[in-house]
């Protein structure tokens, strides 16, 4: 075999992996999901998946950085600005907003409040970051005219954000009621001067 | 001992279990608590702590029960309606916004969106029957006149439920930063035609 094959061939491993840790860790989170049971949904040995992760909290650290490259991308490259951004988080690509990924960071933002849980630095970070960016770009929009001018973007960051988080649980238990998208709009557009 | 001393006895006992209960649960949510450690903390046997309640899923579950109690007592005997309730939901008494009540609230809430999890059927009641207690609030208001007309109470009541979810796990992960109040009431006011 060549070292492209052989290359080829690790990164296909680490993606079986990382998908069998997404389906496990989105259904039992970190404390509930076990390395045993990932290992055997990618057809490894324990000790097979642990020569690739050398711990349970380094593949679900592996897991969310790969969905938040995804995510990432399917933002769009570069990142929209201002309303735009706006926009795409409040309708969001369908390939993001399945069960499994909504599930997936639910519980690993809750497990995550807890100091001492493995991902408690990551959860901190992203949501301080996911808050300002949606600071920024409604800063951006206030700046062309399109917030109110009552409108606070720090305060309304902090509520949009808010809202996904509240919205997704709803959404999950009861998919049937939930609109997270018409709730998102029905709140968001009040506050905007041109239309969402 | 006479009956009645065995019984309070019996009572305090199972008082400091569900204690212990929440402590390592609000930290460690169902998967990751241990029976083990929470009767460490009751200063109890495995066993000892098993004849009090059967199963960890037992526990939990008699110690949500035991929360959701106390702050519907919080919330006043009879619990307010219309505005008033909501008024009680945005600014509620300190005791029931601790960190650990926050945390074992959201922590449950997350891993009970699994199917199968042993609070799944809890959680997704209790989100339905708090959504059903802010809609009807709202109607009421709304039938005094203090909603303003272009509102729909259901719509409302999703996104105040969501608000108060989302609100909490920024609290949880920077509390500097947070102001759920604040937030609430900003959010709210301009709901109404009168003063929240």
């Amino acid at each position: 075999m060549t070292t492209h094959g052989r290359r080829g061939e690790h990164l296909g491993r680490r993606q079986q992996i990382l998908a069998a840790g997404l389906a496990v860790f989105s259904s039992s989170g970190f404390h509930g999901g076990s390395v045993r049971d990932i290992a055997r949904r990618a057809g490894l040995s324990q000790a097979g998946l642990l020569h690739h992760f050398p711990s349970k909290a380094q593949l679900l650290g592996a897991v969310l950085t790969w969905r938040d490259d995804i995510a990432r991308r399917e933002l769009g490259e570069p990142a929209p600005d201002g309303l735009d951004l706006i926009r795409r988080l409040v309708a969001p690509p369908a390939v993001t907003r399945t069960q499994e990924l909504v599930r997936l960071r639910v519980i690993t933002s809750a497990e995550g409040v807890a100091f001492g849980h493995p991902v408690h630095g990551y959860v901190r970070h992203r949501q301080a970051s996911v808050l300002d960016m949606v600071r920024q770009a409604l800063e951006h929009a206030a700046a062309r005219g399109e917030l109110r001018q009552d409108v606070d973007p720090a305060g309304t960051a902090r509520m949009l954000v808010a809202l996904m988080d509240g919205l997704r649980v709803q959404w999950l238990l009861h998919p049937e009621q939930a609109d997270i998208t018409g709730d998102l709009r029905r709140c968001l557009q009040p506050l905007l001067t041109v239309d969402l």
